[in-house]
């Protein structure tokens, strides 16, 4: 009645060969971004496994919602993580890979408002320029959606943010222009990505599944038909921390 | 621009913890398996990266739905899965390992109708025996939840298959009797699933995530606070082919 005793051995070798699998999906999509610039891409997007982009209640005190930060931990230990706040160390390994890849190689990124900052309505004032501090780790202009007009802010570092009033094409296409030949980063939240994943205009996207309930929150994939919109999933590979899947679009191949 | 030459010895390392931690947890999964008989689970259940635990159009041509089959890719190439067929081989990795515990140690089932048939309404004869032939993989006593009264089935191998009309309360405290000291599984469908977890009746439940999107189906976490009906992850492991989760009920710690 009780489970087999685990095949240590068969394990291992199984896990081996995940490995090298990892390896053949890593070097693929390396092959691919190589040779395809000015891409739409949503990377480095963590989901809990009941489907949560981010926990409820968003606020000052919980930007990603409760529990928000439980999907992240993926990300918390690497390497590029600690460098985005100044820190040396962290981990190498594929979760490293990942993280890198959310991060590099983007001209230009899209933010929803609620990503930006907690403050709904109309601006009270210009006193909040988002999580992030005075030098923001986007580096690159940065286009915020939302329905009330600001000026830019031009922050250190080389991130300015741009209020955009017009609508998500209208988004994309000055973030296009500032790009040039780099990547576009969709970064988030739920909401946006949704948007712009039912518009047909994204390349291709990476979600990290981290085994995590949260039973509240967004929900990424309710109503949404990905495969009938186009996607498919084009690898994946697993650490302790998460699940990296990849999609891309089938006119992609 | 291009992401990070990956780290190879580094990927393996990671790797190799994520081999030690699946091992440390299956330990921990069989040991609390062991001291606890007369338990409900759910184990085996397969779920899409966009939430589908089966999916859409189920059919005598499609029993999973369509595309369905892309969900259970982890458990065809196991020891288990094939011994149910009576064939030998198999992997026995960190899959097979699942796949044992999803069928082993039961002394009943509960299945959802649509589990047990694509027959919808009113028997219109006892020529449907459910989609496993004369020898079904269940052994045991396996009570079908339904509207409509049936007699009793007895098949080959052990397993007789019983129809309940008056809900599933009812199913599983027949089930439990039936079982003894055994564990009682509840088989699916997703919608069986749901209502004995909305109803707080399941203790342990092992989802197999696959990487594959689904699109349509039937939605396993919808509106389903697993945290508020008292969940949580005890442990996760993941193959080449699913990242295999645990939850269990706060009181059973």
């Amino acid at each position: 009645m009780a489970a087999n005793t685990p095949n240590f051995a068969g394990q291992c070798a199984l896990l081996l060969s995940s490995c090298r699998h990892g390896f053949g999906e890593l070097a693929k999509l390396q092959a691919v971004e190589g040779a395809m610039l000015g891409r739409v891409r949503v990377a480095g997007f963590a989901v809990s496994l009941d489907g949560f982009g981010t926990g409820p209640e968003q606020s000052l005190q919980d930007p990603l919602g409760k529990r928000g930060k439980e999907l992240h931990s993926w990300f918390f230990g690497t390497k590029t993580f600690k460098a985005m706040f100044g820190e040396s160390g962290g981990s190498e390994g594929v979760d490293e890979t990942f993280a890198h890849r959310s991060m590099d190689g983007f001209g230009a990124f899209i933010l929803g408002r609620n990503m930006f900052g907690p403050v709904r309505g109309k601006w009270p004032d210009d006193n909040w320029k988002g999580w992030w501090g005075d030098n923001p780790p986007y580096h690159a202009p940065t286009f915020v959606l939302t329905h009330h007009a600001r000026e830019p802010i031009a922050m250190e570092g080389g991130t300015t943010f741009h209020f955009v009033t017009d609508g998500i094409h209208a988004a994309l296409e000055r973030a296009r222009d500032a790009a040039g030949t780099g990547n576009v980063k969709i970064g988030g939240g739920v909401s946006t990505v949704r948007q712009y994943l039912q518009a047909g205009l994204v390349d291709e996207l990476h979600f990290a599944l981290s085994p995590v309930l949260l039973g509240r929150g967004e929900a990424m994939f309710e109503g949404l038909d990905l495969p009938a919109l186009g996607y498919r999933v084009m690898g994946s590979t697993a650490t302790d921390l998460a699940t990296h899947v990849v999609l891309g679009r089938k006119e992609s191949e």
